[in-house]
């Protein structure tokens, strides 16, 4: 089956203290449909300015990313600008300019319009609900959100929780939206919010399913270098979406395999700027990650 | 197996945003010698004033903690006071009174000298040989450690490393010890000053073992209210220790479910003050959690 993938399609210009690189190609929707390729066929949503680089568009080709839905438009692709710490837990940004995502009007082709598997990746909710509106009888439809959208947007963000499988989101998006310091208990509030399921994602600590089957604890895949964790998180969401489109059985059922798959393609993610290492993965490497990370936590 | 203990045995007054509690039992070898207990024989070695509470001698008791090598010293008994901040992961120390502790010279009894599992539970590192110089020839040597001894005691600290076979500690202790902003680099550091293996507690993020055979990455037992974790990472150690101390084959391999019920334990220290819950937990009841984290963590 394929993912439908909707989110911002970006050039992020990013520092870390050992290097700085500009106008990666980033965005929530380019860091999750690459990591989905490797599982499943995808069909992109997102916008572009007529600056965007044709280099990327032939990555996204390469990936056999479905490039329907991407508009490009006159203007300028939305840029955003930061700076990490040493400890790469601390981001900052330095600039956000929107370009054409300013007036994003995400339309769907109809050829997309019967897709099974949706993912709202991080974008404004608006726009997730305007997608889920266009679509037919989605079978799975997982969002994805940011503290932005918790802070200018809650009141749309609220209403669609209602209509979506699962959320997922961080730790500290987590304890914002329910004003509750346990994760675990925040998850069940947000639950009670609408989402069948909620994914917490702890960066290097992993991430955890609360489900009504209960709870599934995720190890991240341990790294011992970390380049750029930027895209990280949509990475882990887009590998787990492209595993459950492609995985026979119960969703239920093939939920944590998914998320341990999300957590090693975000593995790859960290170890290079932008898209660099995560595109350079292959499913034989993904594999090897796997049975490692098995091996790795089995007592 | 017998585990001897050596550590800090000391009353605690506690403070959290919901509830405050005053001369609780507490220390690092409490802790660790009640959790220990669950799994092996326990041999104390400690020093308290003799305004120590006779209930809590009975509580050890109870545990059928070997108490030969407690010294009760005229004065008073090491007296801590700290307070939570709402969300438990930040502890402020309002006031240490070291009293009997300031002088404590640990002496090992006749009948402890032959141990083969010691645990050197936190404590000034000097202790810790001093405990290390009277022993015949034990087998596996464990220390954990805190920030304090790296601040004013780091060259018999240093010291002793080579002397132990496992180091204990948390993940900003590992951090300052070897500059390393990794974790994982920062324990394959701290191996090559000398331990066999490392173990780095992440508190609710679990803990990970490093050792010449590779990682293991543990998780910590969820819970959705933490009531005071005072203790937790001594438990950790304490359970740990005890599980090995009674299990047959070779150590390496008995590490991993040795930390598995050291988080066990932990998570049961966490659920009351003090030493409340820990004391309320049965092995029945301990083998019921770890059934329930394996199925929580299976993929």
């Amino acid at each position: 089956m394929s993912v439908l993938i909707v989110g911002s399609t970006a050039l992020d210009s990013i520092k870390t203290p050992k290097s700085e690189h500009s106008r990666l190609l980033g965005g929530s929707a380019s860091h999750a449909a690459i990591s989905a390729s490797f599982f499943a066929p995808v069909r992109l949503v997102g916008v572009v300015g007529d600056d965007f680089p044709k280099a990327y568009v032939t990555l996204y080709r390469k990936h056999k990313i479905n490039l329907e839905g991407l508009q490009i438009a006159p203007g300028k692709t939305f840029h955003w600008s930061g700076e990490y710490e040493v400890n790469m837990n601390n981001r900052r940004t330095l600039a956000t300019e929107l370009g054409v995502f300013e007036t994003f009007n995400p339309h769907l082709p109809d050829s997309y319009k019967n897709s099974e598997f949706v993912l709202l990746a991080n974008i404004a909710p608006g726009l997730q609900h305007h997608v889920l509106d266009q679509m037919r009888r989605p079978k799975l439809v997982v969002a994805d959100t940011m503290d932005l959208w918790l802070n200018i947007a809650l009141p749309e963000l609220l209403k669609l929780l209602p209509r979506v499988d699962g959320l997922v989101l961080n730790e500290s998006e987590a304890r914002q939206l329910t004003q509750e310091d346990n994760l675990f208990c925040a998850a069940k509030k947000i639950r009670k919010m609408g989402p069948k399921f909620v994914i917490i994602k702890k960066g290097e600590h992993g991430a955890f399913l609360s489900s009504r089957q209960g709870l599934f604890l995720a190890p991240a895949y341990p790294l011992e270098k970390v380049v750029d964790p930027t895209g990280a998180g949509d990475s882990f969401v887009g590998g787990m979406m492209g595993y459950l489109a492609n995985a026979t059985g119960p969703i239920e059922k093939n939920l944590r395999k998914a998320m341990i798959y999300g957590s090693i393609v975000a593995s790859y993610c960290c170890e290079g700027f932008g898209v660099e290492a995560t595109t350079r993965a292959t499913r034989a490497g993904i594999e090897k990650r796997r049975r490692t990370l098995e091996e790795l936590t089995k007592f």
